[in-house]
């Protein structure tokens, strides 16, 4: 695990702690390095009896056999190669390897220190991590770019209309809600429970760098025309939990929202992660809180020829660390929920 | 003021306090009658010195000269009537008078008792309170219907777009958030803290109740050809501050931000209580937080010719209480902000 | 399980479902009587394939060995002795048995009915089912009164110093902060999120009814002489949690921190479910939510001779539901853990 | 107004712009020198039309005749003096003049450049800036030291029992509970909403700073023999609101409630800012969130012959920049409560 003190690495290790085939032998970071995981976490008991410790890669390999990587973008590139050179299997957390063009990366996150890379070809190797539609790909996978909470649920609501040509690929709009948790656990000051409690705010409403990723994957993994989507990201006053609420314009128009949600159920029916909702029933962050589960619910306007997804999961886990050890779980072979909480502890 | 236990009725007396030309002569309600305002409202000090009388139109007429209802749907329409034959004049916060055809109100709201309103011409003589579009009718009105706090930061929204062509009628989406305090003051499970704390869920997506006000106040203010909204409301875990995320097709599709924003500043100039953010800066409902003022931000997405408005208000002032007075003040002739807060208290 | 769509209910069969040894076989209820457990409970899958029935002692009897009540107070009582005489075993997690003198039970909670009971032999039998004191009696017991959340962390703070006469019974005031979802899932105003939210404040400061209970089992459990509480709850805004701050004189004064946690790891030290932290670091209701453990800490003031013992839990878990499934354990002779969530997914 | 960026500032400016004879004349600071007002708070419309200066004592002294430092502790004695100089009259809200004398606060506040301090005869001259306890002093003061939100609400609660001789001197608690704006406007990790949220927990439980602050005050306003206080902060997941649960021997132990509450009733009769609730009705800080008031209530416990008085006030009003404004109006002979908000707008 490198990257041991972020929210990432914090799911990731509660994680493992009660997973059955899986251990942490390593702990990487930059920030806390020599520091004992227990200063860390005084609240995780009993943790790993480890030291952080520089992530250096003949270190990792005698270690570990897999390797979560949960750094910020454009970190996790320089380490990978040499991870991948030793025999490991990553899987990462950042955007680094989520765009199989390296061009593509460069533009949305390219800035300071973005013209070095030059690991085009692991771009192009990299297996998107979304096990529901890539799952014999990550099965065999070295290297796996898990999605991060936004394309996440806003591909599992979305993925299912393209694919079966229900919904016209143009004026596509998520409106995202998401819980501050998100924005990680750096000090920033829009974060601070005085600034962000009691309100709610838009943000990266123009050219939100998760919008082109999303428009690659769904093209890809849709099976559709290329698209443009608007994706509206807000900040709500919650620690975790995300909620997509999906539009589009349905193909044909007079769908019913029956029709659909048996569409949905057809398509995560042995989805351990995901569930579909009956109609009118609609899903709220609370009932996925600290779990590894998606909860999908289908609306439709028949007046307007509109379909409506709404989906939610914790940003946390099926957003974050709960799908990298999803991913896990498939590399290895074992079932796919092992070790991943599925039921929240309501309320 | 009738029905004071409620929130509208709570924030209303409380605005009306430190106003200087309204002073709170008679307190109405059903409930709660025969206890005194100070048993009431402990925090409000010094409150009106009252105690709650059953809602006589004989005993209101001799003690005031305005009359703000706050009461549930279908029982304003019961008191309305006796209400202006007695001269007084009539600020209605419930949606007994918002649609000027009374079968359009049964449609929406018919069911126990509608069947027995019989005052189809009164529903044609209310004037809609929006301020900003209605300021005119307002001013000479008996009868007026404030719009709530969904219909109220849509129309401020929408309006500018619609009135000048600059949006397609069609696909129009209204993405709202809410805090809690817009479900009333009455205990229900779904708003207790416990369940909705730490959540956020859509709810009423399809044919919500305050779609069809829209719908027509949209096509009547906005000078449009008949419109179908798409709104969605959610449940947000806060008290107070409604945000409304609008997403429509531009026409023409490549109109910019600033151009817009730019149209947005021309329309809201001259109007005390809507303000307009520059390109780029989107509202919080913090910045609007117990304040009777709404805040607009514009912004487009070349890729798609989508345009979308954010903004933000409080739901218990711009959104009920506040928009009362505010039309008081116009009916009066007094400076339209009279009394009302426009700054808050951040954070 | 009898009373299953209160908070206790929904955590109580939500811990059995991952229990490796324990089966929810029998769902007992008054108001939701025919509604199918998916209905209460979307949110919770698979949960069990069962209907709420009426509580009849032949039908649980016939379909179960053990019993949890988590019934209003009172009603536990009408329920147990025929269920007991049926030969199953049964945790109550109201407050009809936590007395062992029913007179005492009739001066507290007395009232509509009180005058009915007529079990003071079953009173006299109960065990109060606090593991960490009372583990030998729980084992054998027929009959276990779970004690709540407050008097759980106030016991778990204070016996360690009263067993072994560290502190003075006189002037003992246990200051206790609470989320709302202690006050159960009944809609009451005071418990709207629009109410509790973004305040605190003290309730039921003289003479709340906990105060008693906790006054004889320190007594009792604690070794004690007879000692007078000051019980101060306050209402936070937040769903889970219960922090108490207890303060005591030490007895000697100048007793050290170090000193006192050394003996409170003592005690603590072979009981899976508390946990002691160093000297100088205090314990988060959010290092143990949604866990069956209770962290402490222990400071001292060495100008004034007190002693100050901080205890946080999750009121819904170790304060209640856990607690319960902590005593089966123990009655099966199972580890005391098994099934129990110990480490929390933080933040 | 020096130190216009955090949050006891923002208060100060927006007090000021409703204030009928104060006006911001000159904004003072260093991080954010050279940008306007605008840019800092967007949502304070219209804010003063001013760009933030170095705080330079001659351009302040032209520009001003009263000055608000709202500064980091030990800042604001660099700039104190010279402003005094210049015949300006200083209401400063750090720590810097709370204290007698220099020799206590070094104690307290000293480290890195407390050494350096050479004012002790301004630390004896300055007026502690509590109105309700101090006020004639306060009149005519060139320098006030405004007491912060633990010392304003603890005192408040304290004082009238102190100064009776209704409570033991020994052995009193104060057991507090704040919102996170209390802690400022930095960002700073445990302040984060994901971390402060739905979370209580006790901080510097041992020698907290304002301690002895409180103790040297008690002791002299109350004219009471020197006395040692335990004082315990908690950290609540809320924006805004300070309550205090204060907690003593009475004496003679067995005084009523009701007769203590009428002391205190005396005692704050005049006092606009303070109100003493009824015996049994106890305060939240939602009572008198954004408002300069105070709420007091007093309970007793017959059994244990102690005093629990609660105290609850805004803690960024009242607490900070009210009670500055609170100041200024004493100082210049106006009514003590003009341009306080005294009433909220609930909830």
């Amino acid at each position: 695990m490198i990257g041991a003190s972020g929210y990432g690495g914090l799911q990731t290790v509660r994680l493992i702690q009660s997973h059955p085939h899986l251990r942490v032998t390593f702990l990487g970071g930059h920030g806390s390095v020599g520091r004992h995981w227990r200063e860390l976490a005084p609240f995780l008991d009993p943790g790993p009896d480890l030291h952080v410790a520089q992530p250096d890669p003949d270190a990792i390999a005698a270690a570990a056999d897999l390797v979560v990587l949960s750094l910020p973008n454009g970190q996790a590139s320089t380490l990978a190669p040499a991870l991948l050179e030793r025999g490991l299997r990553v899987v990462d957390l950042s955007a680094d390897y989520r765009f199989p063009r390296l061009e593509d990366w460069r533009q949305v996150y390219g800035g300071h220190g973005a013209a070095e890379r030059a690991d085009a070809g692991l771009c192009a190797e990299a297996v998107y991590g979304l096990p529901e539609f890539n799952r014999q790909a990550i099965a065999t996978a070295r290297l796996v770019a898990c999605p991060g909470c936004f394309p996440t649920t806003s591909l599992l609501a979305l993925l299912p209309l393209l694919q079966a040509g229900l919904i016209l690929p143009e004026g596509i709009i998520i409106d995202a809600k998401t819980g501050t948790s998100g924005g990680g656990r750096e000090a920033r000051r829009h974060l601070l429970l005085a600034e962000a409690g009691e309100a709610v705010a838009p943000y990266g409403v123009e050219g939100h760098r998760h919008t082109r990723e999303m428009e690659i994957q769904a093209t890809t993994l849709g099976r559709s025309r290329p698209l443009r989507l608007q994706f509206t990201p807000h900040l709500l006053p919650m620690v975790r939990g995300l909620l997509a609420t999906v539009y589009g314009q349905l193909s044909p128009p007079s769908c019913a929202a029956a029709q659909l949600t048996s569409h949905f159920l057809d398509t995560y029916r042995h989805q351990p992660c995901v569930d579909v909702l009956p109609v009118g029933v609609y899903p709220s962050t609370k009932w996925v809180r600290q779990t590894n589960r998606a909860l999908l619910s289908v609306a439709t306007n028949p007046h307007t020829g509109q379909v409506i997804v709404m989906a939610a999961l914790d940003n946390l886990l099926k957003g974050q660390a709960g799908q990298a050890v999803q991913c896990f779980n498939i590399m290895l072979g074992l079932p796919e929920s092992t070790g991943l909480p599925l039921a929240p502890f309501y309320p």
